[in-house]
């Protein structure tokens, strides 16, 4: 199943991709008679997050290409959700920085509440998947050693664009086009952390609320992006995260 | 004025402070006719932040005391929603770390909406101040490199006891107290960066919303708390954040 969120009078309302409709979802999730094109509505990020974890190094080759050794434990920053942009909104440019990055990472959707969840739970606490874009400031970022200035201007969380309910995390490929040349290209396959290890070590720290994301890293192939290029997150099985860069 | 909020049946309430009295805030803020006495209520955390957003090193003598210079740009790390802590609280002890520290901290509330604020103007996007303290697992600090997860953990941000709105942060006394004892005490006029600068300045990263916090740094004098400490934030005019240690 995959679950969209999309503006109706300026209120953020779900619903559930059924070819190329929507079934408008009501009151308790439940569906209703209406259906409207895919392609008439406007989407929004489609969770709302109290809190967007992220994982500094994930893949194997990504750790081989930068030559450092693969953590022991991941390591973790947030974006606020005054970050979140839709598929299909712009990432604005900031002009505190001349190094804009692309970063393609498969995002860990929460359904239920969860603290201190083993690792054999975590899947009862996940709601599904989506394409996010960790976009970067990579020259603040080496600048004040903390990334989370970097990785928190508003625009710099793309999400979307919709919630993958039946995806298997353990085989997905993931790829990153950049005006339509791809930069990224890798598989899930290469995580050093799994996705119910990240959901359980999290839980371990903070109290994760239903529409929490967890970013799971990015694969190696980072760089650049101008104003005006397009930006693409494509996960096979969940979809395409559209950008533009204005 | 004083505003606090608290629990009533579950739900969290406004008050504003009169002596010994909460009046008790109806919808839209406006007054009510009904009192509680102070001593009666089970406070919450005095706003509800969607994020809380923390400068690393903010006090000149605390610099000087770590051997670091005084750095450009004020250094910014967050902590989420799920870490806030009422006082009166317990902060909990995690099995993860051998080594929790406290550091009490002037949090600034936001009251209207940030964005790209200058300076001249921050003063009318702040609704108050209250005291926080930014409760840190040292040992994950240094291991990790960055500080998120460290200061993440769920009960590591007590904010309270109230949110003063007449509070002057331009010399103002902060100390700490562990068991009774001084810890930490010094002035806000030890600021490297003036609330109107950190103001401004993180609204030119993120949009800052109302009730969300920055917290501004730590005097000298932080030091570890251990299972049963009773710790105290102390800033004049504003209150006293108490907390336990569990």
């Amino acid at each position: 199943m995959k679950i969209v969120r999309f503006d109706r009078d300026g209120r953020g309302t779900w619903g559930i991709v059924e070819g190329s409709l929507v079934r408008v979802m009501g009151a308790g999730f439940k569906p209703s008679d209406e259906t409207l094109p895919l392609a008439d509505i406007s989407l929004l990020p489609p969770c709302v997050p109290t809190k967007a974890v992220c994982v500094g190094l994930n893949y194997r080759e990504h750790a081989a290409e930068l030559s450092m050794e693969v953590p022991e434990e991941p390591v973790l920053f947030m974006k606020p959700p005054s970050s979140l942009c839709a598929s299909g909104g712009v990432i604005r440019y900031p002009s505190q920085t001349q190094n804009l990055h692309y970063e393609a990472e498969l995002a860990i959707v929460i359904g239920t509440q969860a603290k201190d969840v083993p690792e054999s739970e975590a899947h009862k606490h996940i709601l599904g998947y989506t394409c996010a874009n960790d976009v970067t400031a990579r020259d603040i970022q080496a600048r004040d050693g903390q990334w989370v200035r970097a990785k928190s201007f508003d625009t710099f969380l793309p999400l979307g664009p919709c919630i993958e309910t039946e995806f298997d995390p353990s085989n997905a490929v993931i790829s990153l086009r950049l005006n339509g040349e791809t930069c990224q290209h890798s598989t899930t396959a290469d995580f050093i952390f799994p996705v119910s290890y990240l959901v359980s070590f999290v839980s371990q720290v903070m109290t994760l609320i239903p529409g929490d994301v967890i970013l799971t890293g990015t694969p190696p192939g980072v760089g650049p992006m101008e104003k005006g290029d397009r930006v693409e997150v494509d996960i096979q099985g969940i979809g395409v995260l559209e950008n533009v860069v204005g």
